[in-house]
This record gives structure tokens, C-alpha cells and sequence, in this order.
């Protein structure tokens, strides 16, 4: 940006972020096909031959974006950027990308990943502090292999662990989602699907009784309830994760926070939501880095119908430190592109655009899950 | 605007429109909380003490758009523009927002609100005529409590009613949604149904056999029907209200004319049914109003698949009178931006726009409800 | 253009395109109401008097970018344009519009339409080489009229004219849609089913287990099978056209390619599949043409999550020629609009940008259908 960057483009700039869903980065070494994979949300198999990572929205984005953090020109071609980043551990390159982000405070859904960093882990690579976000279907199994009753050990480890965190998270999408009854059950009911997932053994959970009763409980927690929304991997039927199936649901929800991540391809009607109930949020997280050029259009879409005091930010960053870095570039591109487009258009005024950023980037998450706003430094590296 | 201002921005500054759907304006004074409410189309609740209807894209409209209209700066804050509407009653906000929408013509949906204006006094406040759309779910209520025939009653006082009427209105969608049976009822079916919901007490009607009844003795009045399509309060399921649901009905419509209101999130939709039916017409009316600085992309989706003697406006303004006038205000400045798009990279000559505006903004209306069309002088304090 | 044209500009002026999914072009006379009602592609019956066909994005279209290569001016009136188009005969129309496309290969699906070119024609008219895609349910009819057992009569034909064909098409979006049962019959259901349908004198194809035995026999062929997603008449229901309703079918597809066709307005669902499932590929089609000076918004929702190797070019041109060329003249325009954006935004390098316009334009169908790639000649009349 030139000398006369507009004070917007500043604030935006260097605004520090909280990322209020996010995920270890990996810490371990793996070879061009496990990075090109990660570079693909929804594929569950290896990409094909002929296909690669790098030739795709997310891919074009990294090799945009990241790139100079590694010392490179920006739109390096993908074996350049692939043997720059080669040089490096996933420890080294966590070191570079975690700072640039400029986020202040990292909220980590520490339910999924092997071989990825943990809470601490993270905030020491990135010297911001790190919050836990407690995955409700990991308490399950945790409740499933614990000793007694399914329902007070579920409860019981819950409490425990929600102590120390800052929200739950509820991955229903992924096991069968939503287009169903998710009512609270019954004891009984609880009693007697608890007992035959033990007796399956307890694995993977997949049984809507549990499902809604930890959900239920995530509630009555009365932190935060992230609910995975939208795109995800192909094991989810996205056509089921629709958030409008979710209405009866957030009608007898009470006040507990429910904040609906990612959202993609339904960010209008997940908006609408927001409007609609005091206790619902939305977070476009993961479907930025996907969109990367055409992030702008969809955080555009996602300033429709959504409160702007009910909007937040998140990379939904997982394995790659590129992506919890791109994830905070493309939001402030992104927003700074569509901010101004209505400053310009003589819709806002440029205080209330700096207001609006302020809000989704730091104010509004600060508020929800009850820290401290974002520290006013922003990134070092990240440039505009 | 600058003295070189184009023709298209002339044009649709002063274009006078015929707001086909509209509800009154407030008579009785209110607190900050009713009006911040007003603010927020989707929420049944009193909104929440953190929120605010202010910090919306409507709420930004308010402040951008007709503060100018009570003296003040644009994008004044919330506590200065309610204070300078406060000084005033909502009849001398209705003089002074009616008249400044530059409508010509008032198309009124009766059938909702208690203190607000009726068709007389609205036409009285904007110096502009009104006219009647009569709902359906209410002659549905009165023929309830008139002796006799539930079918016989309703057919007499329908076609009394719609005798004075451009048309009628239903809100089938706030009663259980569009994912039905909706072909019409027998006979014995309806006075079955009739009995049942009188012996009740005849109330709010959501009996499915009365509603489809209605429906169809609204399309044999030959007037056109309008229909509340998508975005509505949390009374109504939304994913329910996606007006592909209507597909059956619309093909067995006959040509009595349906007009889809609204439309939001389903505007694409909606344009592919005005392009498959010749029965069909839409109209973003209150989607606009809540989208603000969103309103032109929004608008544009409507000019996608809608064939262009097919679309409609109006404003849906219910309660503030500042609804009905910036319903006018975004639609003019939304209009622009998308066509004077279209025109600037050469897909559309100045001259097809200017036609195209006049379609929209009063000759489909005038011909649909069969009025004289728009009167040339538009609104004298709107700016462009 | 101007002598500073973009390299990119230039490229896209000039790339020679595979349309890989298109049809016949007229070759008898019609009056204008045959013209006017082919601009319309929703509706299945008469335009009202009131309309026009001329009065869309599509007849905005024709009148902008066909008109000069009737020596007409953009912009012109419908009448004129009527006029001009009236003095020649639809081969002469086809012998103008055709090679004024720039495109290389025709891969033309015959299943649909009498008195239209066959493939040869359409290769002579345009002076480019054709290629047959066999339709599915014509098979049907065929093996159905054919003597002896159905499901070895269809194997044989299928794959007999399979064999000098480039792929395989199914309507079933038009039989009933996807929401139903869509796995492999079993032989005894198909015999079932065959003999039920020769007993009602098998016409048009709507039994869903011949219609899913079908498919599933397209997908052992091996080459590219092409459905038709989204946008059609109202024959079929938009609604179950959903390409998210095929998750299950994708998932136990195998590995032939299945290409996605039109996709509105599912596009962003399309691609989401797309990125999902390695033998998944998308292309806009049919919906460029209709959405005029919208196509390039549609082109951008396209460009979201569907990897770059994995779009496709087509017009879906079917009766007047001029469809063949602006599905041509609409993409060149609209890819453009849509990648200089990128650019200009410094999301893309200029290089990249031209690299995805040979993806889509023709590197990724000729790898698709193993077709020579597109001659690098592009559009000798085509302006940019």
C-alpha cells in the first residue's frame, strides 16, 4: 500500500485478530502429496494425478500470499514454493507464519489431529496465548471408556474440562447432520444408547441419542457452542448441514452463545440466523483460505443479514502454519476490499467501517468468550 | 451527484415508483427499543441488551440515508438520530418520509398491524393515492365468525373485498410453509376443516386444507395474488418458504398473476420461476431495506434468470415511516449501480436501461394491477 | 479493445475453445415467435403477449453481441435485429455464427431435437471437427424397441455407439430427479422393470430403475458421463436438480468422470463436488447464455471451490446458431471481467490468469475426452 493508504487500510492492517477457531499446525515432516492434500478441503482421497493443490483458489493463494514469507516473489511457481518450504521444519516454518497473522489471542479446537501442536505449543510458537475450545463428541468417548453411569461421567468430564476452556464444539455435521430430532433426550434414552455404543465398543460416535445429549449438555455449559456448519470434508452430506435445519434446535436453545463456523455454500442463511436469534453467531473461518480471490465475495455475502456485533473471525487454521497466517491475510484483504467498497460508494462512513472491523476482528469474540480484546498491535511481517 | 450527472441517473432519481407492497406507518408514539427492533425484520424477541438495531446494514442505511431527511449529517450516530426523530410524531416523520420516497402510487397489504396507518391516511400523509391488497388469512377469520357456510362466506366477503382491491396477499408461508400439499380442497374437506378450526375459536389460521383453499379462491379472483417468499421473522421455517416448493402449485396456477415477495435468500429462484411461468413476477421489496450497502448485489441476482417485464417494486415498509421512503432511496441507488455496471462494460446501452428502470419501477406494475403508470415527477428531497 | 489490450485480453480474444457440450443448430424457417421463445429456456409454453424474449439478460445479449456479425449495431432494437436475422436461412445464420465462436471441437450431444444439424453438419457449418455424446435414455428407447433381453440389447448399443463417441449424457434431471434410489438395479429389477415399460410402449423414459441402470451402465463405459444439473425448463423440478442430492451416487462412482452441466443455481455446490470427489468435473454451460450481463458473476461463484483442472467450457447451444457463439462471446467476456479483477487485485499474476484461461478454455476437456488440444487459432470475427 503507497503513503496515502486510506486510514481504513491502516486499521485493517494492523488490527490484531482473535482467532476463535482454530487448530494445531503439524509437527512433523511429510512429503509435497500430504501438502497438496491439505491445500483440499472436501477430497477424502488422495488427489488424482493429474490434478494438484497449488491449481486452486487456496493453492494460487499460498503461493500469493505466503511466499514472501519465506523469502519468495509473490505467485511463486509450485516447486519453488514446495522446495523453500521443504528447507524448513513444520516447527520453523509454525515460527515464521504463527507472528505474521497478527492474531492476539488463539481459541484451538483441540478434539482432531495427531501430530499437531497443542494449546500451549501454539501460543509458545506464536507468543500470543492460546484457549482451549473442548470438542463435546471427545467427551463422549472419554464417557463411553470411564467407569458408571454414561450421563454423570459425561457431565462430570465436561464440567471438568470446560473449567479450563473457553467453549465447546459440536461436529454433528460430521455424523449424520442436522435434518433430524435434536431435542434433549431422555435418561433412559441416554442410558440405553450409551450401553449399546459400549457394548459396540465406543469408537467413533455416531449415535443421534448421544449426539443430542451432548449437545444438550454443551448448552447447559453456558459457554460458547461452536457447531460445524457447511463445508467440510465429503464424509459430511453438505446438503445436511444446512443451518436452517438447525431452527427448532435454536428455538429452544435459551441464551448458551451458538456460533456457526465456516458456513459455506449457506453464509446468507447462516446470517439470517444471527439476525434472528440473540444467541446465534457466525464465522465464515475455513471457507476464506478456500476462497482466497474470492474471499471478498463471500465475506461480502456473510455482511448481508448478520448483526455486525454477531460476526467473528476465525482461519479455522489445521496443519499447515501457511493457512492460520492466510487465513488472517485474506480476512483483511478481503474485508478491507469490501469495507471500502462501501465507503466509497458513500453507504459507510470510514469510522464506522474502522468500527465494523474492530467488532468482527476482536470486539465481538472478546465479549463472547470473555477475554481480553485483542492487543492493538497487529502483524509484523503481514503486509497490506 | 455532479453536474454530469448521465441520463440513467437522472432518470432514476426522479423515476416515480409504484411501491406494489406496503404496510402503514406507525400512528402511536414508541421507545428506542421499539424502534431499534423495527430494525431487525428476523427476531421475534426484544433484542438483546449487547445488541443494537443500529449496528445493521439497515441500521446503517437509517442513519446514511435519512438523516439527511431530519437535517442531519449523514452517517450521524444512533444516539443524535434518534434523538432528532424523537422530536417528532410519527405522523410529521410519515409527512415528511412519505413524500420523499417519490412513489406514485401505494399498493397496501391490509391485513397486518394495529396502529398503523390504513390506505386513507397513508395516501393523505404522501399526497400520493393508496390502494388495497386484501389478505387472505383474514377474510380467512371474518368468514370464520359470519354465520353460515364457511366456503360461501368466504367467497362473498372475498369478492366484496377484492371488488375495492388491486389484489390479494397471502402469508402461507408464516402457516407451515410452501413443503405441502397446496392443490384445493373438496368441498367436504373444507367444511370438515371449517368446522374444526371454529370449533376452536377460529383465531390464527393454520389449517393446511383452509389456507390452500383461500389460496385458490384468491387465484379466482383474477387479480394477482402476491406471496411472502423467504426472508420473514423466525415464526416462519425458512428453508420452508423457498418458493421451488411451490413448483406444483405454479403449474397448476392457471393465469391468474402470482407475485413473489421478498425472495431472500431464494432471489435466484424466484427469477427462474418468472422465466418458467408466464404467470409469475417478483420482487425483492423487503430484502432491500435490510441489506443496505449489500441492497445492489442483491438486486442484481434479481436480474439474472427474472425476465425484465417480470419484476417488480416495492418497499415492504411496515411501522418507521423511514422504511418506505429508503426502500425507494436503496432501490434507485442500487438500481444504478447495477445497471450504469452493465452499461459501463458495454453489455447494455444507456437507453435499454432507462427502459429497463421504467419496467421495474412502475410500467410492470401499472399494467399488472392495472393503474395508470407512475407520475413522471419523482420524489423533490431524495437525493441521488 | 485497446492497443494496450492485456496480454491476457488478447488471450482470451483468441483462445481457441472446446465446447463440450452442445447441440444441434436449426435448419428449417420459424417466425418470431419460435426465436423469441427459444431466448426463454424455463418456459415450456407460449411467452404471454406481454413478453418478450428480447426483454432478458439472454435477448440483451443477442442484441449486443450478435447483432454485428449481422452487420447490425450492439445495442439494436428487436425489431431490427428480427429483420436482419429473417433475410438469411438458418444455415446461413450457422455459417456466420459458428466459426465467428473461435471454437475448436464441438462435442455435441444428439439426443435431443429434430430439425437440427447432426454432428457432421455442425463440424461442416463451422468448418471445426465434431464429436458425438450418446444419450442414455435414448439408448433406452432404443434397447427397449430392440428385440430380446433389455439389458443386453442396451449394453450392446450403448456400447457400440459408445465406441465412436466421446461420452455419455443423461437427462435423468428431467425424469424425476435426483432424490431418490440412485444404485445399481439388480438384473431381476431391470427385467421387471423393461417389461413394464414395453408393455406401456416404452416412449419416453421416466421409471427410475431403467433410468438408474442407465447410469450406471454410462459410468462402465468408461468415458465422461454428463448430467444435467440445475437450469432447465420447468419440466423438471429445480429443486431436485440439486447436485448435492448426488452424494451418494458420486460416492460409489468409481472412477469415470462425471461432468456437472449448467449447475444454476447450484454452481457453488457444483464445485464444492468437484473439489470433493477426484472424478468430478463442473462447467456453467447453458447458464452463461441466460445470464447475459450477469454471466461473469456467475463465472466467479464458479471460479470458488472447484479446482482449476476440473472446469469445463460450454455454450449448450441448441437451435439458433447464435447461441453457439455467444455462449463463446459471453465466457470470453465474462472470464475476463472475472480474472483482470484477480489481477488487478493482486491476487493472481497475469500468468496464472492466462494458464486457468487454457484450463477451462480447452486443456482440460482434451484431456478429459482425449481430443487433440484446441487449435491456438482463435474467433476471426469475435471483438472482445
Amino acid at each position: 500500500m503507497s503513503t496515502t493508504e486510506s486510514d481504513l487500510a491502516q486499521h485493517i492492517r494492523y488490527v490484531a485478530l482473535i482467532d476463535q477457531h482454530v487448530h494445531g499446525c503439524w509437527l512433523t515432516p511429510g512429503d509435497r502429496r500430504r501438502f497438496e492434500n491439505a491445500l483440499n478441503e472436501a477430497n477424502t482421497e488422495p488427489l488424482a494425478d493429474f490434478d494438484s493443490g497449488f491449481d486452486t483458489q487456496l493453492g494460487f493463494a499460498v503461493r500469493n500470499h505466503c511466499a514472501p514469507i519465506l523469502g519468495l516473489p509473490k505467485h511463486v511457481g509450485p516447486q519453488r514454493y514446495w522446495e523453500a518450504r521443504s528447507r524448513l521444519t513444520e516447527i520453523e516454518l509454525a515460527r515464521l507464519f504463527l507472528p505474521a497473522a497478527g492474531v492476539s489471542n488463539w481459541l484451538m479446537d483441540t478434539g482432531f489431529g495427531d501430530e499437531v501442536t497443542g494449546v500451549e505449543q501454539l501460543a509458545q510458537l506464536s507468543g500470543r496465548p492460546g484457549y482451549e475450545v473442548v470438542r463435546l463428541e471427545q467427551i463422549a468417548v472419554e464417557a463411553a471408556r470411564a467407569a458408571g453411569d454414561y450421563a454423570s461421567a459425561f457431565e462430570e468430564i465436561l464440567r471438568r474440562r470446560a473449567a479450563r476452556a473457553v467453549g465447546t464444539k459440536s461436529v454433528l455435521a460430521y455424523r449424520g447432520g442436522f435434518d433430524r430430532d435434536l431435542s434433549e433426550p431422555s435418561t433412559a434414552q441416554v442410558a440405553e444408547a450409551a450401553q449399546r455404543w459400549r457394548d459396540e465398543g465406543a469408537t467413533r460416535l455416531t449415535d443421534p441419542v448421544l449426539l443430542r445429549f451432548g449437545l444438550h449438555q454443551g448448552l447447559r455449559i453456558g459457554k460458547p457452542l461452536q457447531l460445524h456448519v457447511g463445508l467440510g470434508d465429503r464424509d459430511c452430506d453438505l446438503d445436511k448441514t444446512n443451518p436452517l435445519l438447525l431452527l427448532d434446535f435454536l428455538r429452544e436453545s435459551g441464551s448458551a452463545p451458538i456460533v456457526l463456523l465456516h458456513c459455506y455454500p449457506y453464509e446468507r442463511e447462516a446470517g439470517y440466523l444471527a439476525q434472528a436469534f440473540n444467541n446465534v453467531y457466525v464465522d465464515g473461518g475455513l471457507s476464506v483460505n478456500h476462497l482466497g480471490a474470492r474471499a471478498p465475495a463471500f465475506l461480502a455475502r456473510l455482511l448481508e443479514l448478520a448483526p455486525f456485533r454477531k460476526i467473528l473471525y476465525s482461519s479455522d487454521g489445521y496443519g499447515p502454519a501457511e493457512l492460520h497466517f492466510l487465513g488472517a491475510m485474506l480476512w483483511r484483504n478481503g474485508i478491507h476490499r469490501v469495507l471500502a467498497g462501501f465507503v466509497a460508494a458513500g453507504d459507510w462512513s470510514e469510522a464506522e467501517a474502522i468500527r465494523v472491523v474492530d467488532l468482527i476482528g476482536h470486539l465481538n469474540a472478546a465479549r463472547l468468550y470473555r477475554l481480553a480484546s485483542g492487543d492493538p498491535r497487529g502483524p509484523v511481517t503481514a503486509g497490506g
